[in-house]
Formats: structure tokens, sequence, C-alpha cells
């Protein structure tokens, strides 16, 4: 069967990846190595991915503000795990200018007195201005969000998912009591695993991160972890409950409603342009990406068909006419995102284009359509089938046929995790379920102890600890590595 | 008399500013010198401000996209007007790890091959893109903007105005010809200066940048300037014509209409949370800021007034009910937005606090007015007048009064730039007008011809070639700088 992406999935799933960012015009790898460029259809992805999630930290008594860019090394070096955790992906700058050297080539000058780290991720600056502001328990809650660039130099870069640059948005709050800030956390990850679940289409498993998976420096990190569609998980966003390690650190201290200082707890939680890789390895076929409808640039591409000149004006009118009508219409609390493909290109040309890029819903209109007052549909999720529709039904029935295509992505994607999830209790059949040849890997609940055993048990089997999923039965089962009883069931997976 | 601010801005107008900038919480400077960091109420202007040009970016048919933060040294290298013009002011990124050193002490490590700089702008690094998407002439043109954070290294920062990392919008555009790529330039020119005067309510004048002033490796340079309160000009945007000096560096080519190769033709344009600077310079008074209502984060700020514990429940009832149907209500395209300030403070310190912050419209519920159903009203523009108004009226009035505060803000700005603008055509006119011992400065414009006398003229003024108005008479006047005749009035200030 022809496909537009070659190799398909099943053939080579990372080249697969690659070939739709390329063919989706999603991202390229800039002459940075490790740094991207986003283009703008990934980057109008990640504009409906901040709208909706900026809504949502608002909603919940959030504000937005900006931190700078660059840290003083002393101030990563505040909290010990942080700075070890960070220290060798850190990129350094050292001169503020440059100037030519006796050959006349440009050399960096003006070197600083102490390096300068670019933020990895922005606790110890975000830190010393929580100092400054909390003052009194008036003071808090302190519910900031920072939408930034940040950088981790990477080794082994892959676009989207594994980039030295990335953007993010980092949330970074202060409490009074250990039990909001808890509170905080929890909340944090289910407007994260809400969001995933509701507008990329992708479910989620919520659990805890055992503790050589925490972030440096925290006291517990909470994540959500997605299946890909080659078996792998993907962590796509984290919460983190910092205790007072931070505030210790940074010195945030207030007076309590008894009179007394007392250290704030802190937490921080953070999503990133990864979660794009996420939305391509779930919902892309062979023949491109599917974006859900809820974070689509474009939800309706309208195609004119002219095979005759004289044709051409009444036909163009036609689709000027139903996209405005469509823009009337409303979804998702937003009007109808829909645009009409005037470049010259061929009719086919124009359809592969849309298709690979993942358009949710296309139309076509020709002389016979126009004649007719009909649409010639086609439904991204439904490549074999073109409906035809009278244009007044198709108006009607448009907020319904783009909730018909996020609701069908989730469902593929939630099969998907529900036929690979697998429970086992023994130590062979967790080696089994990894170990045999096959194109896609299971999620693998089994019972866990938070033992160094299982980490060294794991080593060399490509297969790491996601998460500790909040969701447990309470059946007793002995740990695979450590031997231990445990109430706790850990998931497993291979992972990007 | 009793002001929130000291010094007042007769007093020390840029101590003023400063103590504004704090009082207000726009703002404050961060441990890294020339790097601000941007607090919530400063953050939120921003964020309105983004809102409504990234709508007027793409209303005009512009899309985003992100470039990388890091740029090789050998890419700035490719214009050389450009690396001149950066090369004083550039972070250079020369590692990209941190290890102990022999005494335990963290340093940097992984040397670059090729140091890499933070960027300045972004002309080169997109330029290597575009050079990529560019084929054909159907690609063109190709109209993008970034919003992105920048460094330049600054000696003397002053916050929002010249701060070593600063947020801004890019515009990067290429052209099949240079009248499209010059229309664009002025298109995106008027979009600033109709923004600025529509939103943050500040008159500005539009023109071209003298040869010396224009942007390295720029063809022309437009721009936007307005005037602050002490008579000093700020340039709030600047648009450029590159011809094809960027496309040439950066080898921009695609086959035209006839088949034949040709380099493109490109611009860029710019404005920066300098234009933040700009509305506290233009607007506030000795209490403070005063915020244009369009891009207020509070337009309106609701003060229960507790006398009597008894009465607390219904005060507070009734204002988050005037709350709610306030955000019921649109101005400007969109809901209201009020907000009921419940904090545990004294009536004094909140009233205070909203001065300070300048939020547009200030009202207090207290017992009388719950069993009046009334209000009691100040607008920041008029600080000596409490009104009482009916619920029902406020209500209905608050856009027509939001409306009035903006109108107002404009025509005291417009009143300002008008009558503090002179023309003379005489030196001693010239030297007369700057020379003297004055509170406040005013613009003069005076004849001009684009020649090295006339820089060397000004040389030790403290004055500059502000821009060459669009805006001509079309008399002829002799330069003063160089005698010559000239049609052309420039416009000569003290500036930031």
């Amino acid at each position: 069967m022809k496909t537009a992406i070659k190799p398909t999935r099943a053939e080579n799933f990372p080249e697969w990846y690659q070939q739709v960012v390329l063919h989706a015009e999603m991202a390229e790898n800039s002459p940075v190595r490790g740094c991207m460029v986003i283009r703008p259809w990934g980057y109008g992805i990640w504009e409906h991915i901040q709208q909706e999630l900026d809504r949502r930290f608002k909603e919940t008594g959030h504000v937005n503000a900006y931190f700078p860019l660059l840290i003083p090394l002393s101030f990563l070096q505040k909290e010990a795990d942080h700075v070890e955790g960070f220290a060798k992906e850190c990129a350094v700058v050292t001169h503020h200018r440059l100037e030519q050297d006796a050959e006349g080539a440009l050399v960096a000058a003006g070197e600083l007195e102490e390096p300068l780290i670019i933020r990895p991720t922005s606790e110890t600056v975000i830190g010393a201005s929580f100092a400054r502001w909390v003052q009194s328990y008036r003071d808090l809650p302190l519910l900031i969000n920072q939408w930034a660039n940040v950088l981790r130099w990477e080794m082994r870069p892959r676009i989207f998912l594994r980039t030295s640059e990335f953007l993010w948005q980092e949330g970074h709050t202060a409490h009074a009591c250990k039990e909001e800030a808890l509170e905080e956390t929890l909340r944090m990850l289910n407007i994260y695993a809400d969001f995933v679940h509701d507008h990329l289409a992708i479910p989620v498993i919520k659990g805890l991160k055992c503790s050589w998976e925490r972030f440096p420096g925290a006291v517990d990190t909470y994540t959500i972890e997605a299946m890909m569609q080659d078996g792998k998980a993907l962590q796509a966003g984290t919460s983190h409950f910092l205790g007072q390690n931070f505030a210790k650190a940074s010195d945030i201290r207030f007076i309590n409603r008894d009179g007394q200082r007392a250290f704030a707890w802190t937490t921080s939680w953070g999503v990133s342009t990864r979660m794009i890789g996420a939305m391509i390895m779930t919902h892309g076929d062979d023949d491109g990406l599917r974006v859900p409808p809820k974070v689509a640039p474009v939800q309706i591409v309208i195609v004119p068909v002219v095979r005759d000149e004289s044709d051409r004006q009444s036909i163009l009118e036609a689709c000027d006419v139903l996209r405005s009508r469509l823009s009337a219409q409303r979804w998702d609390d937003q009007p109808v995102r829909a645009l009409v493909d005037k470049r010259e290109l061929s009719g086919a040309d124009k359809k592969w284009y849309h298709i690979k890029r993942g358009v949710p819903i296309r139309v076509e209109i020709g002389a016979r359509e126009v004649l007719a007052s009909t649409v010639s549909l086609s439904l991204r999720t439904e490549p074999k089938e073109v409906e035809s529709s009278t244009v007044e039904h198709f108006i009607h029935s448009v907020s319904q046929r783009l909730q018909g295509i996020q609701d069908r992505l989730l469902e593929q994607a939630s099969q998907r995790l529900l036929e690979r999830t697998i429970t086992v209790t023994s130590l062979s059949d967790f080696k089994r379920a990894f170990e045999e040849e096959q194109q896609t890997a299971p999620f693998v609940l089994a019972p866990f102890v938070d033992h160094p055993h299982v980490e060294e048990g794991l080593s060399g089997m490509g297969v790491s600890v996601r998460c500790l999923p909040l969701q447990q039965t309470g059946d007793t089962h002995h740990c695979l590595f450590t031997g231990q009883p445990t109430q706790t069931m850990a998931l497993f997976a291979k992972s990007y």
C-alpha cells in the first residue's frame, strides 16, 4: 500500500517520526546542534496548547511573570542535589562581547567575573525573588507561572522529545504549610492530566516517581506518563513537591499567624514542547500527522478544485462564503478555524500537503459542488471515505464532526493503552514481557519496593520505573527485585 | 502636597521613574546585572500588549514561529555591518557543562569548538531557515513573527528602558520584489503607530532614521518616536527595510515568475518591553502609575470597606455580585476585567496600593452602599473626585467610563506633544532650545541634510536626530549644520 510517509511506523518507528515532523513542516534541526526551529504549523499547535493551559492556570489563581534567562553559578549551587542534577548539561556564558584578535578573527572578550548559566530550570533564580516578596502569611500562597525557553545541553538530541533548547512553562508556588503545597502539587498534576486527555486526546497514567527518578532537589515528583504507538512511555508533564528544600536554599521565610518566622513550602511544575512529540507519536499514521481538532491551527481546510478557468470565480467565491460561515460557528468555546487554500498548486499536491499536516477536515469545492450547493468532505480519521454533504448540513454539523474526530483519536489511544498494559507478578514474566522480539513494548504493572536493588535489577534491560500509579488495588505481592512484600505496583516501561 | 511617590517628577524625573516601577510592583532588578524580573503586574500589561499586537499581526497574514536562542559566531559574521553593530554587546556561550576543579569548586567545562552567541536579534539565524524554505515565487511572501527574549549586554542598564535581556517580538519577512518589501516595512510601522496610539494612549511621530541611526545591516530604518514627560524622546518601535543585504548574506534565493534565480527582499521589525517604560513615563503622575484601560490587567478594583464585622457577609456578597455583573459587560471587544480585593489590609493601604499601580477605576462598597445599592467611585485620572453612583448606572456606564479614561490619557499626552514641539530654522535658536536650564526638553523640528557634519555638530549637546518625519511641509530651508538647502525637516531631541 502506498503511504505518504516512508518508512512506515511498522518498518522503523523512530525514522517514521522524523519524517512526519519533516513532512508536516512541524520543525527542523537548526545549525546549533540540539536546538530546533519550530515552524509555523508546529508553533501554531503550541500556541493552542499555551492558550488552554494558561486559561486553566489563571482559573486556579495563578499569574504570569518573567524571570532572567541567566543564573549566576553561585545561585545554582545553593541546593546541592539540584546543581548535581544539572551540572552536566549547563550552557555557560563566560564573556560579554566580541573583539578582533591580532589576525582579525572575532573572539570572545570581556570575561565575566562569575560565569552565568542559561537557565535549565528556574527554581534558584525565582527563589531569590520569592525571598523578597514573601514577608508575611498574608503574602501566601504565591502562585506564579512563567512561559519561557530553557536550555539543557543534550548529547543525543531528538526533535521535540529531547532538544537542548525547549519551550515550556514552569509554575512556582510558595505556601504557608505542607498540606497546601501538597494539594497544589496534585492540583497541577490533575490539570496536566485533564488537559492532555481533553485537548491532546492522550490518556495518561498519573503517578509518583520513585526516589531515583525524582527532580533534583524535590521531595516528591509526580508525573503523567503516556504510551506512544511503539509502546514506549513518554513523561508528558511533572509536578514537584519541593518541601522546604528550596525555601531553605533561597531563604524564603515569613511571619506566620502565630508571629513566628517559618520557612515556606514550595512546589514547581512544568510541561514543554515535548508534548508536541507525544501528540505526533500518539496520533500519527503512515500518511503523516493527525492533529486533535482542539489544538489544530486549521481545523478545516477548503480546497477549490478548478478544472475549467471559467468556473474559477464562482468556485473561489463559494469557498470564501463557506469559510466565513464556518468561522461564525463555535466549537470548544472558540470560533471554528477554517482556511481556504488558494495557492498555485495542483489538487493532488494540496490534498497530500494537508493530509501530512493532519488537518482534521478537508473540504473540496469544484464546479459540480457549486451548482449543487454541496461540499466533498474527508475526515483525517477516516482516510478512505469521501462524503458528499449539502453546505447547510455541513455547517450545522461541523461542531459535532470536530468533536467526533477529537473523540475518535482519544478512543484509539485509550484502546491501545488498555490492550497493551499488563500486570505481572513474577520476574520471569517480567523479563519475557520486555525481552521478546516484538514490534511494540508493553506497559507492565509489577509489585515494587523503592530500593536500589530495583534500579540495579533493571540495568541493561532498557526498562525504567515510570511511576507508582496513584490508582492502586491494594493487593499484596512481592517486589520482583527485592522479594519484599508490598501493596504498591509500579509502572515499568521502555521510554523516551 | 503629599504624594505617594517621592521624589516627584519635577524634583527628579529619573528617580521618580525607578520609584514608580518599584511601588507599582512592575519589575525589579535581578541578581544578574542588567537583567530584570518582570513582576505579575508588569507582565500582565505585557500580556495585553502581546495579545493585541499578535491579533494585528495575524490579521495582516503573519504567522508565529520560533528560532534558536543561540547563534553560531560564524552566522553573525555573515553581514559585516550587522556584526560590527552587535559585537560589543554579545553574551558568549563557550562551555556546555560544569565540573569540579581540584579544590572542589564548580567551573565551566566542555569547551565548544565554536562559541555561540545569545541572540541580540535573529536576522542571521532566521535567514538560514528562510534560505531553505524559499525556493519559488510561490513561497513568497513569507511573513513570520517570533515572540522571544533577546540579550544585548548593557553597561548602563535601566529597568524596561535598557536591560540586557528583554522580551520582544521580531517580525521577519521575505518578498519577491522591492516594492512589496517596502510596503510591508511601512505597513508594520503603521501597525505599531496605531497600536501605541490606540492602546497605550501614546501619540507618536513616524519617520525615517538618518543614516547613522540605522539598524546595523538595514537599507532603511523607520521608527516611531514618543515624547516622555521630561521631554525626552523614546524610540518605541522600529521597522527595517533590509533590501537584499541579508538575503545575500544568508543566500535567500528563489526562482521568479520568469524562471530566473533572484535574491529575495527582506524586512524586519520589532517592539519590546521597552514600551512599558514608555507607558510609565508618558502617563505616570506623582501618585504612581496610570495604566491605559485597554492594557490594564485589572480595569476595575472593588474594595470592600468593613467597619462593623456584622456587615462583612453582605458587603462581600455585594462586591462579588458587582464583579460578576461587570465581567459580563464588554468593552474593547473583551469582557471587562474586574477584581475584588479581599486581602487582610486596611482600607487606606488598599487604596494606595491600587492608586500606585494605576488601576483605572476604584470602587468602594461599605454598609451604606449596600443599603442604598450604590457604589463609591474614583477614577485614576480624576484623583480628587469621589463620586457616588447607583450600581445600575455604574454597570451601564462602565464601558463609557473606561473609554473616557483611555481618551483622557491620550488627550493629555497629545496636548503635551503639541505644546512642546517647536520648529527652528537657525542654529542659535536650536542651541537655545536645548541649552536653557529647563525642567523639560523640547522636540525640535529643524532643516536637515543627511551628512556627517550634522552628527559632529550635535556632539556634546546630548541631542540626537530622532527621525525624518514622514509628514513634511515641503518648504525649503537650510540645514543648520551643513548650510545646504533642503526640503526635509528632522526631529531633534534628547532621548532615552
